[in-house]
């Protein structure tokens, strides 16, 4: 890996990891002189006994900052009089501890099922844990204005090669069982910060998605001997209806039973299980398919669309490796230029999603668009 | 049962049901005299094989009815020179078939996972069914403006009566496997028409949600001898701290693990499995408490509070109905007078929930609420 890093510390102990692009010159790391303020305790963990999910009560994060602007941003470089997140004039990409974390800051195990052979009565004590993890902020730029799709594939290797340091650094740590990477883009769903960055949630369980295709992918896997996105990825890539765009090692598709507006997935044609397993090559072709994938879905409409962008990666501990294949799932909800869908009964409450455009219909439309501008305007 | 069932069918020959109060005297029904247009072919089931859940892709929805003015709700009454979905000048409850519905008309059985020892590869008809089932609008009065708060405990009775009615009617029916009934409220959360309504799912499969909290009931059933809700319910009577709103019957009380800014499980103290199993009793109990909780909600803020209200009942054919134990859900992503909580990464990819405020301090607010009024204004 050519992308270069350095460690540093901020004032109140967090972790800051600077990742430099190939071809760019080793900067000085910076210290952060503001005063050094006390770290929020951790959160709670609830477990409801209902569902079996662990649900993260994190009361802290109320007063979290609020879409600033620009002049006040936290993402942005430092400036003389104007310490930010950032203690450093310029960089190029930046990952560091969330200041107000779901997860964290303290580490440690977490039972997956304390309810396992409850013999007594339910106890507030039996269903609650510490909300142990680790929330991290991967800023891609220094630019306040701008967005993954338009950074360059120079630049989004740096980021992929981030996010490959973060994945493997933070599955090694304690009672960390799943590490997932994404990017919320667009204040239309609660995007609370403009500037160009995306998240890491390093968590104490496997999340309640995962664990289901994680164990439809080991049952696949034990009745066929085969792994089942080897299995979906030839079934699209046959079908070729559905596809976007396909690389040398990567295919983008829109999935058959796509639920969003907007739905694409990218899938590398190996069988990889995180972003830290993808070669050089794939990496260099993933900091291009991944940005003109998000060119096209912003070439849809007149202005940014919002989007999840999310990697889902295999369990730390998976009951089968061979059964495991990472892939990225970009959703949107819009459904028009100005309507957004919105889950109603069937999805909140009961998980059941009604789609409303055909997969073959928004594949044809992500084929047929200009990729937009940097900005993700057309 | 003392609410008296009138039915008939629309011109286009959907199912129409009046519902009348206790009090009421009997009305005459009236034919539907608009042209008789083709109804909507059915759509599509699409299975996701990676998390083994059927997708409904419905096409012809994009069309629907948007907010239409008041002079215009296909919800109304009819009147001279303008023929509503009603063809009556007053009713008390009415229940139709959806004009445009996700799922249905047509009925037959679909296969629970149609991937099960695939030994050959994924095919787009072995992923495919036909999106049987049923749709159906409740309406719970003819006044356009108003709430299912304010309904008074009369009305109130006779929606329940109808829910009961459709629960057990629609489960009878061929292929469907669980009967949703549920309201969406407040145009912040999508809901396409104003006049106080509900809608009920009839789906040909057990939803995503239900078959994991189905499957853990009957775990704990094994395990314990108990139904899980039977503990669920003592932990928090006896908790007391998160309780709302006590009644003879029933329970109201912000979960533990509570996922959203506000939300509110009413639970009947009885052992019982769909809103058809409630006794008189039971249901005259349900028809104050359930509207005091929503008047208590709308009592939060000064303007009235969207909501998603879904009753978990056993779905038609359950593993074991000793462990089933139905309840209702109430939910809403507001957060403060004007802000939404959104779903991003971490709920929508994962499933994963983090909340902002804890189960106790939502609890303590609903107590202290003063109900508002029946408009949903304080």
């Amino acid at each position: 890996m050519s992308t270069r890093i350095l460690r540093n510390k901020l004032a109140d102990g967090r972790e800051i990891l600077f990742f430099q692009d190939a071809d760019s010159p080793a900067a000085p790391l910076a210290e952060d002189h503001r005063p050094a303020e006390p770290r929020p305790t951790g959160g709670q963990l609830r477990f409801d006994l209902l569902t079996g999910e662990w649900v993260a009560v994190a009361t802290h994060r109320q007063s979290r900052t609020h879409l600033p602007i620009a002049a006040e941003c936290p993402l942005c470089p430092s400036a003389p009089g104007r310490p930010t997140e950032i203690p450093v004039a310029g960089y190029e990409v930046v990952v560091f501890e969330n200041r107000f974390p779901s997860l964290g800051p303290a580490l440690g195990a977490v039972a997956a099922d304390p309810s396992q052979n409850f013999a007594e009565a339910a106890s507030e004590s039996a269903l609650t844990a510490p909300a142990h993890g680790r929330c991290e902020v991967v800023v891609f730029s220094s630019e306040h204005n701008g967005s993954f799709a338009g950074l360059g594939p120079a630049r989004a290797r740096t980021v992929i090669d981030a996010w490959a340091n973060r994945t493997s650094e933070l599955a090694a740590r304690e009672g960390i069982e799943q590490v997932f990477v994404f990017e919320n883009r667009g204040e239309e769903i609660g995007v609370t910060m403009n500037h160009p960055h995306g998240q890491i949630y390093a968590y104490p369980f496997v999340t309640p998605h995962t664990v289901i295709t994680s164990a439809r992918a080991a049952q696949h896997q034990r009745e066929t001997g085969r792994p089942l996105m080897g299995d979906v990825l030839a079934f699209e890539r046959c079908s070729g209806e559905r596809m976007v765009l396909e690389s040398a090692h990567f295919s983008a598709f829109v999935p058959y039973a796509a639920r969003w507006p907007i739905e694409v997935h990218i899938v590398p044609h190996r069988q990889v299980l995180g972003i830290d397993d993808l070669d050089e090559a794939e990496r260099d072709d993933l900091a291009h398919i991944y940005p003109e994938v998000l060119r096209r879905i912003d070439g849809l409409y007149s202005t940014p669309t919002p989007y999840i962008a999310a990697w889902h990666q295999a369990p730390v501990n998976c009951e089968d490796r061979s059964a495991e294949w990472m892939h990225l799932e970009i959703t949107s909800p819009r459904r028009a230029e100005n309507k957004l869908k919105f889950l109603a009964g069937s999805e909140a409450a009961m998980g059941a999603f009604v789609g409303d455009v055909s997969a073959e219909e928004t594949a044809e439309r992500l084929r047929a668009a200009t990729p937009a501008h940097e900005d993700g305007r057309r």
